[in-house]
């Protein structure tokens, strides 16, 4: 588990992430500094493997109305490439799973590209759902930028 | 914006939401003791329609590494029934927003099932997406309940 010493270790791990993708990123040194101050809070929790680090995930804790304790989100989980399909991100995965049940967490929540079959194949394999039960069309992810509107 | 007194309100509206959708619900006294207390910090937020209140929207602010400040998920949106197609979900939304910018989040994000086209048109007629720019395929949102393992 990270702590804020490891704040632009994990910032230099999801710069590469979102260069690699294509998306667009602060970078390291922005993302650093806001790393150092939300490891120290309790919502936004990193974990790290390998050393040096070669793979985190990230996940974000929320109040849910449906639970009594909060609900975990993963928003990243990323293996550099070379170190893929040996079980780190698995390994991850489960390290975000004990860590969300540690904080009270019942539920793991997690948006996937719908192209990105592989990623899709992987949360599938290690129990994640995509619908309801009873229904045959998936949960869909919306969202919209706020700072464009006034 | 509902306060600690609306819990009963907000509690009885969430529980007829998911009465009418045939999704499970805790009942009104257990969602109203829970309300009572997420109402009372500042990542769980409510909003009412009417007097009495006729619709609800409950929002709630998580931690982003991507944005500086916090990010807002539009939990539920709720119109009792005979009240739609008025305008009050529409304003409710607008509001949901309004105090995600006002709470410093740049982001407003909402699950949708894939199935509810009602839900989608409304969603994307007030400008949500569900892709990220350049893809065709929808982002989807995966889920799982950790309490049924180990």
């Amino acid at each position: 588990m990270a702590t804020t010493a490891d704040a632009a270790t994990v910032a230099r791990l999801l710069d590469a992430f979102n260069r690699e993708f294509d998306t667009a990123t602060p970078g390291p040194v922005v993302l650093a500094k806001r790393l150092d101050r939300l490891l120290a809070g309790d919502a936004t929790i990193a974990v790290l493997a390998g050393d040096p680090a070669v793979a985190v995930a990230v996940l974000t804790l929320r109040t849910n109305v449906w639970y009594e304790g909060r609900v975990g989100l993963l928003d990243e989980l990323y293996v550099v490439p070379g170190l893929r399909g040996q079980g780190v991100g698995s390994a991850l995965l489960a390290a975000a799973e004990s860590v969300t049940r540690e904080r009270g967490g019942a539920l793991l929540e997690i948006n996937v590209d719908g192209q990105d079959t592989d990623a899709r194949r992987f949360y599938e394999r290690h129990g994640y759902r995509n619908s309801e039960a009873g229904q045959d069309q998936p949960i869909l992810y919306y969202y919209r930028e706020l700072t464009d509107t006034a």
